[in-house]
């Protein structure tokens, strides 16, 4: 009937998300008790802060205080966004995990709008990113297709261009001699439908059978559990995610903002069907009430919400 | 790849879930107003109001008002639900679109529990439905398997059972000379998956190859829309579905309550993956803000909040 994967590996991006994404402060010492709750649920990887310009984004203002005062707990890794040289040197300065990763965006609009750069000097400057990573010693594990699924300027973007900018991945991957893990197809801004997440990751399929792939689903139009469904029903076994949907708050004025796919939305999901992810839904509940209390208002996610009924077929 | 069905008709509930559930009272013109802005939409059957007890649910104490003023659009029906046979004979009364329908819950404990009746007892109360029906000339439209997925009191509801109780409603209607358009499986209680979307599906299809089936999906769980899909995938082409997600509103402390999948989030998916429905999406936002404003607060649906751009390959 189809291919399900037996466990499913979940990158939460719920702190970088929500703590950059809201415009109330946050203090620090809520980020830190939000990692280190998210840190005994089960989940092996956590998207903590993000080395931004604090002007531009103030919530990131106490990255640093962040990423030194978290308990660390074995066993999990603990990651932070960079997106420029200054960014990474702040990185290097700090006790969290390093992960590097190549990044095109695929929609030539929305890369110049949103990084000043066209799709072919990304190409370029993920070289560069490449050697820093060398240099530094900072393993380059997965290669991101940003808008994959097609954005606001273009509309949808076409299958060819998905599978162009999966063979630049690879190709600047070879090049540096970095082996890596697979291709994230990223649904930047929620365009993607259950059809257009098959169509796309049969492209990929076709020419590359072997490729993991891996998802980053925005729920901007109400999909993104669909999409992740029919992910699923693929085989795939990797996903971003954000606890109780941080990162957008459509419902507090930011009309048009929709964060990642809610994180124990898509492990009720999962479990339900009967797909591992090592993660207990019990205490990713309580993380996603605590982050709606951290936040001070309301967040997507359904599961929450749903009261014990949602842990009945599980204890 | 999958028999997704070219047309899909939506019922929508939104009005009749709305103002029943809000606990602020609505003004009935503003019913009214939204009712007939639905009604311009191109969905072809709009839900107006219960016949219950005002004193239990005090937001339909307008039910009459509402139903003797909307100015009724040629090729829209109009409906109401009555649960008894005083419900029956007020909205006898009124210039309504008269529907029946046949409903058996699937769950002994939650039949019990809701309706004070077992599932052998709510087969005989049918039969008197069946003879009202006959006696009012009111056609008997869909048969309903209400919580067919399972319930919060004994969980997942066996396969075993949803195709006896179709089982029942087939021959209910047999007996009475009444050729239903097909069975609605209602997720009353939002604990489908996608997996179990195709699971009861597939048996009742299993028995019964020819029978036209509709969904009756909750969003308590997020997998609202992730079943819908599973469900069109197998060529299911009658959803019910609630304008802006009105009826369950998590967002206003009401925990637990969700309410019917979001129609605009449904129907905004089926365009996008060449499915039509009839209806006009830009027309449809227009309610699903109109209900926001109505209701004075934020209600779930997801399109509703991403702008135009959901509308971008539609024109």
């Amino acid at each position: 009937m189809s291919d399900l994967p037996s466990f499913v590996t979940v990158h939460e991006e719920g702190p970088r998300e929500g703590f950059q994404f809201e415009s109330r402060p946050i203090p620090t010492a809520e980020k830190i008790r939000f990692v280190e709750a998210l840190a005994e649920t089960g989940l092996r990887q956590i998207d903590c802060v993000s080395y931004v310009n604090v002007t531009r984004v103030p919530g990131m203002r106490d990255a640093e205080e962040v990423a030194r005062t978290i308990r660390k707990k074995p066993g999990v890794r603990y990651t932070g966004l960079w997106l420029n040289a200054r960014g990474l040197e702040r990185a290097l300065q700090l006790p969290l995990d390093l992960v590097g990763a190549i990044r095109i965006t695929a929609s030539e609009t929305f890369s110049v709008k949103n990084t000043g750069m066209t799709i072919e000097q990304t190409i370029a400057e993920q070289r560069r990113w490449l050697s820093m990573y060398r240099e530094n010693r900072i393993p380059v594990e997965w290669g991101y297709v940003m808008t994959a699924f097609g954005c606001n300027f273009e509309g949808e973007v076409p299958l060819s261009q998905v599978v162009r900018m999966v063979d630049d991945l690879l190709a600047l991957a070879g090049e540096a001699g970095v082996s890596l893990k697979g291709i994230y197809l990223a649904d930047t801004v929620g365009h993607g439908t259950p059809i257009s997440i098959e169509q796309r990751i049969g492209a990929v399929r076709e020419r590359w059978p072997d490729l993991r792939i891996g998802l980053h689903l925005h729920d901007t139009r109400g999909t993104g559990i669909a999409n992740a469904y029919a992910a699923l029903r693929l085989g795939v076994d990797q996903f971003d995610s954000s606890c109780a949907g941080l990162g957008g708050c459509p419902f507090a004025g930011h009309k048009g903002a929709a964060g990642n796919v809610c994180t124990e939305d898509l492990v009720y999901m999962c479990h339900e069907m009967g797909i591992a992810t090592g993660v207990d839904l019990a205490l990713l509940i309580e993380c996603a009430e605590m982050a709606e209390q951290i936040v001070g208002h309301a967040l997507p996610g359904k599961v929450m919400r749903s009261g014990r009924g949602a842990l009945r077929k599980l204890h």
